[in-house]
């Protein structure tokens, strides 16, 4: 009997995770481990911000897989996943078809934009390293042209919908990285505009309304106009038109609302809702005893509110590690050492930008600098974990 | 009687070299010495090729006119010129009107479009500070924008219209950066293609051939493809039509085909052709004894070839200390000290980027290494002119 497939699609935080947990715990005569994604390198999403404003490079906030996998034990492939077919149980690839005994999704996330008109085609988003240097370049280039045409302050009007981690992070990104393009470029600060555009009453829902209220005062005195409670009806070529009829002219919309499962989970007959899968104890999708479901396409209910845990990197890693492990047990034909999935949220820090942020560690509140290091430990370790010292040493930001 | 007021009008080569001999020829009581220019800096045009392809920072390519001039002699206002009022003795700018005794006219160059439809909409020209930073925006832009829209070569196409200086060093740089950009954007390089357009049998008209075959071999060799004998019909919003036919879709058009006299000294009624006056040998403007005019708007025959010497940085500087000698003689009313306008043409090296260049100094012919270190030679020597040692530390490359 030949050694179980496993096929790992997706090498985010949950497919990274877990074929670095696979590599370590199995030997390689215990299983075949595929791991598929459609570039060469994973990237750091909770750092996206900041190459996205500019303010770090992009090259920081990726790292080559060959890299981190050791290619003896697992097979990469550099592919887009097309389709997965439950029944054959294969991965239909751009360029080949795979497969495997065991499959594990982390396809991650897609937009979401609630039917609001034109985001789709006007809106960035803040998504992976192509669309964030598309950013970065779509600022500067909408600065530089503005001294050729100073009439259009648009140019130079920035807003982000949506006010949550992505949103106020990268506000904070880019309200420091705007004086340094005013001196660039020429151009008067004064007429520079941000603005935070955010349906409900408030920013960073989740978080101690303390912790709130600091960071608004934070980015309001780096010069973010917050418009809450307000709805985005439309973006349009021109800019965003708001529930309230007023327009806001601007070049840059970056919109950060929302996000949904992958749509291939959907289309693949596994039961989802916004393509986010129910999964049970084990991270295994309904009625799929093979298919395991890490990262933003799992949905998990935190009970003691009733809600589901926000797709958050700290808990697709804790998914990827627990995946791993229970496929090493299922694999070993041991199915009693399996381990229910229980995440473990051991803070939340938000960035405000360059020595600021707010955060809760355990039943800590803090704000400042010293919440700005806890940010920085908190990526310095996922450094750690993925990647050992070298890494560290390589990628991270003291 | 009150010392006569001169004005300058123009801070290029002609314009700053007239100040700076001016302030050092004349005492404080001998003359009003005014000078406008429409920015607070001087910028060095025969660099501006490196700023547009993004191989040198813009700032090494400008020099702040108060570091140059001396503010207790040469009194500088930061201001557009609206016209040239010769009976009235005065010009008018934006915000003020100036009067002059003497006025002397450096206000450079235009483009020249030949009425090729559409280059003033959809072309790009390498022609200042804002228009540099502009273009080098704009292929990065199209680098990262490509990677979200890989089906549009076009943004990875370039069109540089014209086989003069311009084009030829701006293709130079541009070619030594692309390797850069495709490593920073994740492009293949193969994807990307530069065209030279020359209506022209060749290039670099009025070289020795030798070297422009050589300068011919070096770009090919970069990855330049040169389609000379063949006009500019049509630039449009998807690139250009060729007199051929033959359409090169590029988001990326720089014209670099032609330069015109500034149209403000035709709207003063100064006699001119294409915006440039058959000065006399003082540089005076026909019927105008107290104008004189320097660069790009002044036409000198050389009367060897029965040709106008093409308008360069060598001559307008020359055309500006003499312009400064004159003056002073006649305002000393020392009419017999005046020198006629010579120029003394030194050498001509054209930039095919890194390491590379083709020249001609004295009768050599210079090509490779030791043609680019003459080029940078002159550089620096014309930093040594304006600013001395310290400006020549503070921007020069070695």
């Amino acid at each position: 009997m030949s050694a179980p497939k496993i096929l790992i699609i997706g090498a985010g935080y949950g497919g990274v995770v877990s074929a670095l947990n696979l590599q370590k715990t199995l030997h390689y005569n215990e299983a075949q481990i595929t791991l598929v994604n459609n570039n060469d390198y994973h990237y750091i999403t909770t750092e996206l911000h900041q190459p996205a404003a500019g303010t770090m490079h992009h090259d920081r906030a990726r790292v080559n897989i060959k890299e981190l996998i050791d290619s003896k034990k697992v097979h990469f492939i550099k592919d887009t996943v097309v389709e997965i077919k439950t029944e054959e149980q294969k991965v239909v690839l751009q360029n080949e078809e795979v497969e495997y005994d065991y499959l594990i999704v982390g396809l991650g996330s897609e937009p979401e934009t609630f039917g609001i008109k034109g985001l789709k085609e006007y809106a960035f988003g803040i998504r992976n390293i192509n669309s964030v240097r598309h950013i970065k370049q779509h600022i500067e280039y909408h600065f530089a042209k503005f001294r050729n045409e100073p009439e259009r302050t648009d140019y130079l009007t920035f807003v982000v919908g949506g006010a949550g981690f992505t949103g106020i992070e990268f506000l904070g990104e880019l309200a420091d990285r705007i004086p340094k393009l005013c001196k660039e470029y020429d151009v008067d600060p004064k007429l520079v505009k941000l603005y935070n555009v955010e349906a409900s009453p408030t920013v960073l829902p989740g978080f101690d309304p303390e912790l709130v209220n600091y960071a608004v005062d934070i980015l309001e005195k780096k010069g973010v106009e917050f418009k809450l409670n307000v709805p985005i009806q439309e973006c349009t070529e021109d800019g965003v038109i708001l529930g309230t009829g007023e327009e806001i002219k601007s070049a840059t919309v970056v919109w950060t609302g929302g996000v949904r499962g992958n749509s291939l989970v959907e289309a693949a007959g596994i039961e989802a809702m916004r393509g986010r899968v129910k999964v049970d104890e084990y991270l295994k999708a309904p009625g799929h005893e093979n298919i395991f479901i890490v990262g933003d396409c799992a949905l998990i209910i935190n009970e003691e509110i009733n809600r589901p845990y926000p797709p958050t990197a700290q808990i697709a890693m804790q998914q990827g590690a627990n995946v791993a492990y229970n496929l090493a047990a299922m694999i070993r034909n041991q199915p009693r050492l399996m381990r229910a999935f229980k995440p473990e949220i051991k803070g939340t820090v938000a960035s405000l930008g360059n020595g600021e942020a707010i955060g809760v560690v355990g039943n800590m509140k803090l704000t400042g600098p010293i919440a700005a290091l806890m940010k920085k430990v908190i990526d310095l370790r996922y450094l750690f974990i993925i990647g050992g010292i070298p890494l560290v040493l390589r990628k991270g930001r003291f």
